[in-house]
């Protein structure tokens, strides 16, 4: 049964990878939430993120996809939005210090505009796709970090003020990589859409993505892990 | 004593009005801080806070002023962003109803973005000018909502992470406006530089407060039971 008008409202936090889609994924189909989605255009080098942001929402029936810039490229200081090198083919087992790829406070940030827009929308709930497991060693992707941040946003808002409890639910935050494409299968996301990548190629108008970054490294060993054909096209 | 390079480094989230003014020269003129400041350019109607806010950093001696764009126009929900209203002639005692000013998660917003500059620059303490007590019945302004941000900053952070904790400092929280401008004039603040109003109106190339929004009201009276000369220009 698809959500109706009454269906309780969610916002959705799409990055355009894997783990938002999946989280998306799981707040339609398996919550029944009424989704609104949330990409932020924070200059990511990576931008096709964004498209595939766009995609995602709509093959989920999301009617409204909204998109908020926010230039952390002023701040500076990580490989996603300055001219730094994205580090490749790092073990797994490397990827528990916190990498050069880490945008400061990005999920802070990405949460507190995400909560703007459920008090605006009178939503009770947002969704986002971090996970701890196979979390690549940023600090804001832990448990403790989406409790603290969901008692700090009631406290922000309307919402707390008047008793009615905004909940964060972070739906793959103890999966292994294979179990979130295991459940996203079962869902029915079709993970073509999606773009993990953070260093892509553009071949013949076509994004692909470089095989060897630890978001790369991550989702490719997660598809192999789960025994779910990979959709990703790679350039090498 | 003027803080040198090896000072203890904050961000003052600067919005241009009397408060975080007075914020700035507590963290640069009583605590010693090296300061940066920051101001959001957010969409408000009143854009003249944003020039204030330099002419603050400036007068201030603060070398590093930054502004960010993060455009909540496109959430909607407030007469401050959008073309709704602003009350005017309020009761003091009318302003405990969350108003319709309110801007959705505001500071909220504010703080994690600060949060962000502060991890880049190894900044180790936040300032903000939030005040609870002539508070115009914000939550995101409440001493519960600021020291639940901390704890949360905290766990978003590599500074959390490796141990070196980040302070939200909100000198002014438990102030009334007339101690905040006592305070800031012993601390040599020009409230001339300072813009306050939700409504201004432009008369030949200059700013003048309406005199009659909440904010003005609050301000008004607070030059009135400081004893001090009000600079601010009216338009009526």
């Amino acid at each position: 049964m698809p959500p109706s008008p009454q269906s309780p409202r969610a916002v959705v936090l799409l990055s355009g990878g894997l783990d938002s889609a999946t989280a998306l994924a799981i707040a339609v189909k398996q919550d029944l939430m009424s989704c609104a989605t949330l990409a932020i255009d924070y200059g990511q080098r990576h931008r096709h993120e964004l498209h595939s942001a766009e995609r995602v929402a709509r093959a989920a029936g999301v009617t409204d996809h909204r998109v908020i810039r926010v230039d952390l490229r002023a701040f500076g200081g990580s490989a996603l939005t300055a001219d730094i090198t994205v580090p490749k083919d790092r073990p797994a087992g490397a990827m528990n210090d916190i990498p050069i790829t880490y945008v400061p406070a990005r999920n802070l940030v990405f949460l507190a505009l995400a909560t703007a827009l459920a008090e605006t929308l009178n939503a009770n709930a947002i969704y986002l796709g971090v996970n701890s497991v196979d979390y690549s060693g940023y600090p804001d992707c832990r448990p403790e970090f989406v409790r603290s941040f969901e008692h700090t946003a009631n406290l922000a808002t309307k919402a707390g003020v008047e008793g009615q409890a905004l909940r964060i639910v972070s739906p793959l935050i103890a999966m292994r990589k294979r179990d979130i494409i295991r459940t996203g299968v079962s869902l029915g996301v079709d993970y073509a859409l999606t773009h993990s990548c953070y260093d892509p190629v553009i071949r013949d108008d076509e994004v692909l993505a470089c095989g060897h970054c630890d978001s790369c490294v991550l989702r490719r060993d997660g598809f192999l892990a789960a025994a779910v054909p990979d959709p990703t096209r790679y350039s090498a």
